[in-house]
């Protein structure tokens, strides 16, 4: 299998996460989202994934676009370990927390999205930092009350082991502190969050950790 | 059942061409977006869904948020008709056009975040309608792209029964035309949301048909 992603995108981390969990090799294959105008938006990949974003998985002749979708495809075809739980309301449950970050956090904050406030909103720095705190803080405190208030959450969002809801919640807390984000009201999401760094699966997908990562 | 939506929530619209499709009976309780401050900020929705987004399903005494969450849930739950065809590979594909659509379109200008973009932001209501068409135009391309160049499209958005996919697309075309977008770009996206406005189980989930409707 190849990965098309980049070191900083949080969608490509997700996936990152999900193949290291189910112990699946694969090629890393950058695609520099800033170099040569936007690497993404090459002839060769988009004639693979025509929306312009990253990731995309290759699996054998297949190209499988959108995080959650590539998510879905490897439990499905590769179900051990699971990464979702038996049970259909625990699995709605926990894509439930997955598209609450996936959908209602992180599209407002991703990097096309803030380069289109900046320059053709003509929004001032300081404005797209409010924005994109914003949506952090009114996300993420959706997401602490989800879990802080149910029976369900364990050591993970749902129960003991990583499921696709930690996949979505990590990337996303790295968002938050790259840009300096206050984490004191999330303290469910910061413990969770912590349970993960110590599993090499997670720690060994971060950004800091490919191949193509810049400082 | 019970299906706590808005009228022209396009992710409620979704859930309930599931449910139509589906032929599960439910009953519909408005959570009116604008009206008292916003119905989704009530302590009695927060208290089952914390996100303040519409939509959530009640079963029994589960309450279940996000759209893809819940016609997945749905899916596992009642799986005939199936909503996602039987091949991982084209599970994947379906899913990737939903996703992209629930995560990379409509979040972006959905009520909250255009509320956002005017008061806080102070953007125009001209730069307001810029934004959305942008965003419009953009990932609607891509997504007239996959269904273009893809021998898998049929009458629908993947084969000739409707999917996932098509529950997704009819929302958030009835949102391009409300708008105003140039929909020429389109050709295919339009003529399976015509294929579908033929089926009962869409046009009886469209807004103007449901109890809350306003003009």
């Amino acid at each position: 299998m190849k990965l098309y992603g980049y070191f900083r995108s949080s969608a490509a981390y997700r996936v990152r996460i999900a193949l290291n969990l189910k112990g699946l090799a694969y090629d890393a294959v950058s695609v520099h989202l800033l170099k040569d105008g936007g690497q993404q938006f090459a002839d060769d990949y988009l004639s693979m994934n025509p929306t312009a974003l990253v990731p995309t998985l290759r699996d054998g002749t297949e190209a499988i676009g959108q995080s959650i979708a590539i998510i879905e495809y490897l439990e499905e075809t590769h179900p051990s370990p699971a990464l979702l739980p038996v049970d259909a309301v625990a699995r709605a449950r926990v894509r439930a927390i997955a598209q609450t970050i996936a959908c209602d956090i992180h599209p407002l904050n991703n990097l096309r999205v803030l380069k289109y406030l900046k320059h053709d909103m003509k929004l001032s720095e300081q404005d797209k930092d409010t924005w994109y705190r914003h949506w952090i803080s009114v996300g993420l405190s959706g997401i602490e009350a989800m879990l802080a208030n149910s029976p369900a959450t364990g050591r993970f969002c749902h129960g003991d082991q990583p499921t696709l809801a930690d996949l979505c919640l990590v990337p996303q807390l790295y968002n938050a502190r790259r840009f300096n984000c206050d984490e004191s009201a999330f303290p469910t999401i910061v413990r969770i969050d912590a349970a993960c760094a110590e599993l090499d699966a997670f720690s060994l997908a971060a950004p800091e950790q490919q191949p193509d990562y810049v400082a």
